[in-house]
């Protein structure tokens, strides 16, 4: 594979590419078992998505979307990074692309992998005191209007069915929500820091 | 199709299956965009998971699970569908492969969709006063062992990295632990219902 390539991580070194469709790629490999016998063991690997905590001053950049395919989704900015992307590169492209807004301060806050069968990473970024440059640059498949909500606005996003992020962080927006330490350092992480 | 199928729920009419794997399906279909051309959109279809909230007593039915590829987890009793089985039939086949006990008293709690992109429908059900008729059966790829914890050790487990569920259902642990009546809601429905 392409050095310049995103890693697949979670793999084992014997996997074997055996489908590569637009966003998705299934791998096969022989796992021995524990009875000495073997099976084929299949996962399916993601291209990442990055996520954005975007500020302007006290507030968060969000996003209402339409994708032809769903119905209104609300959102953080976010999008699947690219090959030959690092994560962060992908972050700024895409927030740029979908706001027309930069930030010269980024900071990685939390990353996880969404399960063992599937690949997929997920970062998750703060832009802080995020400048509008220039218009967004919207694909043919998105919809999307840009709005600002306060922080409290953003905790509160835990208990909304529309809102369109891995369940990952619904939780820790739901610990904010009932631990005021927890919302206190949720707060500093995204402000502060 | 075969109608003994379990259904690919959440695919248009039009999505065709492009790549059948172990355990995934890839499916892809032509999809109209927001500007009249057509873009080749891409699903992953999964088989579904069943996952047992098994009583006995007071208590419930718990696992600690080696599979060939990965550490060691703590899990509820849980399994993949089969084709040609409904969820309740494949819930009622692991509980009984995985622990020799068997419920004349099913219920099915929660069901979710994990994702979009990739269509992996997962099913709770409760299992109550459960009785041992025979030994586990297990395949060559799992290493289980059984064990009964409280109800409390439950809604714990929420802060478990260890503990193997969807993050959906962590996110209704975590409630329970912040909130009482979220949580006696819940041992209601575990419990009494």
């Amino acid at each position: 594979m392409d050095k310049k390539n995103i890693p697949r991580k979670g793999l084992p070194e014997n996997a074997k590419l055996v489908f590569k469709g637009v966003i998705f790629e299934v791998w096969q490999w022989e796992q021995k078992m524990f009875d000495g016998t073997n099976a084929t063991f299949e996962k399916v690997w993601r291209f990442p998505t990055v996520e954005i905590i975007a500020t302007v001053g006290d507030k968060i950049l969000f996003e209402k979307q339409t994708q032809p395919d769903r119905d209104e989704t609300v959102n953080l900015v976010s999008g699947r990074g690219d090959e030959g992307e690092t994560p962060l590169e992908s972050a700024k492209r895409e927030l740029l692309e979908e706001t027309g807004y930069i930030s010269d301060n980024w900071n990685l806050i939390l990353e996880h992998q969404m399960g063992t069968k599937v690949l997929h990473d997920i970062y998750y970024y703060v832009a802080k005191d995020c400048r509008k440059i220039q218009e967004p640059n919207l694909d043919a498949g998105e919809k999307i209007e840009t709005k600002l909500i306060t922080f409290e606005e953003l905790i509160d996003l835990s208990q909304n069915p529309r809102f369109w992020v891995a369940s990952q962080f619904v939780n820790i927006l739901t610990e904010a929500r009932y631990d005021e330490k927890k919302k206190e350092n949720l707060r500093k992480s995204i402000f502060e820091e």
